[in-house]
């Protein structure tokens, strides 16, 4: 078997510090152009607006009207393929070495859901009602996801702004099902496993008390949800919501709770818009990962990461983030901050 | 002691995956404006020109006309303390621990080279006698931070382009020396040492000796140099350079060496601005940690990382890097082109 998939995406280890990286080839098949590809992210036609539903590949769910045909008009949330997967779902996850290198074939699933039929409605715009569909449709798939035998993690994440890497202006969230455990997910979970072999508690609870407590990092709170700043928050108004009990799975939410979910999170986002002048930013729904040995033990969250600043030399050559404003000083203004 | 340094910049510990984090507050400390600050990066005066001397911090160390007075013009190369540090020379390490939240002071070095009295000259236009300064300029740096014993690790980077971060225009190379050792330094020393204790042997040593044979990812090699894209190449055209023999620390750098390492250098970087059409780009240097157990093992080496494109939700949220080029393709182009 050959180490290099010449023609489809794969992942590659580094054979130093051990980071798995996706080739992914299929995202862009003429190498020549694609600095200019990349530059040039407007479209005169949206392929996610209504009408457009034939340009993309056939719907895979949606919450339509009752008499309307799938990829027609008539929608309200729509879940389609991506068009330029990451990841393909087809194919197997060969783990192939050759001496120091190793690669693993690049399958996976990687989805859209396009949040709202209004080219110009935000995700912090959605009323509460709708936005509670969206969490339930981000809910169901990660169901149907998880079925899939080869995948060890599913990812929820959104790219709002050019700056956060959104290539697309009308508003969607992404879904990529992996055959390899994210190296983030790998840290938390190592985390998690150290403290509760030490304390037999979690230390995602843990942090929920002290936040709740100390106030001084905290924005928001209901009977189920807690929004604060974390302690060593990596990016400027860096902001994560958990459940306040111990919840393994975003995917396991009931009605009532995405209810709640809905709308902290959208005082939530409505809060950051207003303090920091509506920012890119990016967002990770961290669920448990499919392997049932740690879903006792994850404590699922939403990260939310404006992106204020761009990365640099010092950040990628040490891993070092620098945060320009302490997540104290961030929370006293998204707490005053009015909507 | 109280856990929270409120006016100065310190080092947090993420509770959860352990990394830890710069709240550099001394770099802005009008919280309200920065959103607006971090856009507007055109000054309309250039601090690092020759005439400007007395805007900056005074000079560190220079290469000068014997005539000339330190702070004035007729330098060559000028090194200053970075005028807003991200981390503060004053002061102790103190690591202090509240529960599950952990701080360490802010303290280290943060020095700026600039490489050229010329506003409009680049790294790669450099002469090869000009670039071999710079190069000795950095490794005497090193050299001196690393007497501080309150520090860890010495990390040189560059930030080359606004995508890339640079906040001035007008060529310049960074050092911070920092009391923590990096994670990304930690993660390479735990694969070496990792692999050290399988084989015998060095990674770097191994990889080398891959790359020169296999040929399908190498740019360009002399006597003591080799130049490669790495086989799990995080970014499209990321480009490594390495000593072919084993070298523990850039800073033990001879003069014969330094000569061959401009030469390849400026071919490198000429020859990534021709195929990818001059981008933003950052480079770290990755010298052996202070400690002297691990100078052993280490193996310095240089990476470029060309920023087209954004990190997104997907990379933040799993740590998988997305490369739209395989690194063969990328050498391939980089091999064609003509400078």
């Amino acid at each position: 078997m050959s180490l290099i998939f010449d023609n489809s995406s794969h992942f590659r280890k580094d054979a130093i510090g051990g980071s798995w990286v996706i080739i992914s080839i299929e995202r862009n098949n003429r190498p020549l152009d694609w600095h200019v590809q990349l530059l040039k992210n407007k479209q005169a036609m949206c392929p996610f607006c209504p009408g457009n539903e034939q340009v993309t590949p056939n719907e895979i769910a949606a919450v339509r009207k009752k008499s309307t045909a799938p990829n027609t008009e008539g929608w309200q949330v729509r879940v389609i393929p991506n068009k330029f997967p990451a990841l393909l779902t087809e194919g197997k996850a060969d783990h192939v070495t050759d001496g120091i290198y190793e690669t693993v074939g690049g399958i996976g699933a990687h989805e859209i859901i396009i949040e709202t039929p209004d080219h110009n409605e935000e995700l912090s715009q959605l009323s509460v009602a709708k936005l509670q569909v969206v969490l339930r449709m981000i809910a169901k798939r990660i169901m149907e996801i998880k079925q899939d035998s080869r995948l060890k993690y599913v990812l929820v994440f959104k790219n709002f702004g050019q700056a956060a890497g959104a290539s697309l202006e009308h508003s969607h969230i992404q879904i990529i099902g992996t055959p390899i455990l994210p190296k983030r997910i790998a840290e938390e979970i190592e985390g998690i496993t150290s403290y509760y072999g030490k304390t037999g508690r979690c230390i995602f609870c843990e942090i929920i008390s002290k936040e709740l407590s100390l106030t001084e990092r905290l924005i928001l709170s209901n009977k189920n949800y807690v929004v604060f700043e974390p302690f060593a928050s990596r990016f400027a108004f860096e902001t994560w919501i958990m459940p306040i009990e111990h919840r393994q799975c975003f995917e396991n939410i009931t009605r009532a709770e995405s209810l709640a979910l809905a709308k902290i999170f959208k005082e939530t986002l409505s809060r950051i818009n207003v303090a920091v002048k509506k920012p890119s930013y990016n967002l990770v729904i961290h669920t448990s990962p499919i392997s049932e040995h740690e879903e006792t033990l994850f404590h699922w969250h939403i990260e939310i990461m404006p992106k204020l600043g761009n990365m640099a030399g010092f950040e990628w050559g040490s891993g070092f983030h620098i945060n320009p404003i302490s997540p104290e000083n961030a929370a006293k203004l998204l707490c005053e901050v009015r909507c």
